[in-house]
């Protein structure tokens, strides 16, 4: 973590931290008088699943927020509100998700599925236009060119992919699903090139 | 980051990130018996509005934090309250933005943008109190002191401004909320000098 | 801020934070049906003069768990849980300041004003322990000795006059509240003796 | 704190920060209506009772990680998820909380207790398997390997004994959970063996 960045960072895990737990606030304890227990729990499983979903995506992109941050050396003003639009995607992310629970079985459910994704497109231009900024402008430590480069690589197929989920929203709803899953498990996976500063740093220590 | 300033650093960031992510509570999600979730979702624009607004106007005053504190090196007493004024501010301002959206078409509207624009001229006062004690208390690292003058001459026009939009609140809305938004954009701008001590920290590290 | 207590403060941050913004969530913006909105504000002024009772109140035991933290320099794990006991008195602050502004007319007063004098003894006894238990296990600073006497002397007078609060309730609910809030501004009031550690660090920086 | 953890660590803190503090929105205030106030929050007593246990128990959890992390000196991609496993656990915390108070006095009493107990036979998974990852991947520093090996025994009971706490609550609910508080005892109190590292770095700061 760098100095200069260091508030940006914390600022950010916060906005994380609470857009990652203010999720349960939405799911309901069923009331005594909702019947068998066992049954009234099973009958909300879509809001469990919508719980865990989110929780997942939220948690990923913590991930590759930090990732590209372990790179950022230095910040500039851009960086700053690059990163603020970045986090309005994170924090947007509930309601999308809830939109799509209320009318999964409705029809409704083609919009709300396309709102969905479209967050997600929006997200995936967020994290490439911030790090292009911070490519263009020299914003990475001396060292990590080629774990730069791997990162570029990687985030380049995100807008055109989401673009492709969105798309099939309005085909099929359950496929552009199962794709933006898939994106997810992709983002998740670690990039091939191991950030060099770091581990340098951390071998010499 | 100064190491006396660092909790004070931390706290506000956390007001602040609270205070940004909060407002995705107010966004309800249209129940499905709204009919066509195209249409409710059109329906409820002044609440999308309403909140991307707050989320750029918090956003721009954590910038704004942000770069008052990386010139502050030191901490005494007095900033820790003037710092508690103006986090008080930030906590406040999804109320006045929820009461302009709930009376901008009825006869309350006047009323309801003097208390949006007069709670904008209580950060300004605050954000220049807060600058003024660290400006006459040497709360300054040595090296900063043209590009604090340059904040300082930008902050002196804020209440001064402010007020002119809450004055402007009981002739015509629209305009004193036009005004509001553009002295926000002023504010987003990155300030002309850059603070030496970062930079020449940066080039030396 | 040493490297051992970083996390405990950095997790006492987050709950400060969060229980100082929350309280926004209680201010209901009156709807456009509840007549003139200047009358409508109005007749909510306990709700929002609650509302700055508590950010102050909140505040300033922020400040003075910044002060307290700024002379240790080691953790064990008393301190932890003494500090988990500290800010359960933090997150229930809200409780009691709710339950009193809604029972504040009601024959509900004395029980509510003696629930919320209730919470500021337990928080000015978790203070004390702490304190005690800070100073006892050597876990300060070296260079702090005379401004740990002069702190253990402020707080060695909060439960005996917070215990005083509590008894008035049964008495005088109005004098009882005025005492209370008398014993905050004290303990807003910066200590005598200033860290020396801290100074010191400042002036050879 | 190291470097490499600091944000793992810092975005955790915020996770904990905001799920002990939700807890007091589940506290609802007797409204004057109800009667005498004292009584009224006599009747209230399991929903004080549960807020007091969930946030004991989270904060418990929040020392057994403040403990591990301190532990850790190193972070890969494996690490960030297993945290997030944890973190999972955590937020979910208050849901199984609340349905246990809900249906304690109904036939749906013990699915709400195996609910409940079976959150933390997830924790204590959770818990074991990132420790697991972190022992086995090398990412602890060189010092602490007594104190770790007396970290891995304590946590290897902890899985099947909250198995035991799960099974028991189709047989006996209150014993259930009079175990299940026994173990957050357990927990709670200090490891034998104090880190290393730590310890060290102190004596020559």
């Amino acid at each position: 973590m760098s100095s200069e960045t260091a508030r940006v960072e914390a600022f950010s895990d916060g906005v994380f931290a609470i857009a990652i737990t203010l999720l349960i606030l939405n799911v309901q304890v069923p009331p005594p008088s909702a019947g068998h227990l066992l049954a009234a729990l099973a009958r909300h499983w879509p809001t469990y699943v919508a719980f865990l979903l989110i929780f997942a995506f939220i948690g990923i992109m913590w991930v590759n927020h930090n990732r590209l941050f372990n790179h950022i050396r230095r910040c500039d003003n851009m960086l700053m509100f690059l990163n603020l639009l970045l986090l309005l995607g994170i924090t947007v992310v509930p309601f999308p998700t809830a939109l799509l629970a209320a009318h999964y079985s409705t029809p409704g459910r083609t919009v709300a599925a396309a709102v969905f994704n479209g967050t997600y497109v929006f997200l995936a231009i967020s994290f490439n236009v911030l790090w292009f900024h911070v490519v263009k402008r020299g914003l990475l430590g001396p060292e990590t060119q080629e774990s730069a480069n791997s990162i570029s690589r990687r985030y380049a197929v995100g807008p055109f992919s989401y673009l492709v989920c969105f798309a099939l929203s309005w085909i099929n709803v359950p496929l552009s699903l199962a794709l933006n899953i898939g994106l997810a498990i992709f983002y998740a996976l670690p990039p091939r090139t191991i950030p060099k500063g770091r581990t340098m740093r951390s071998a010499t220590k």
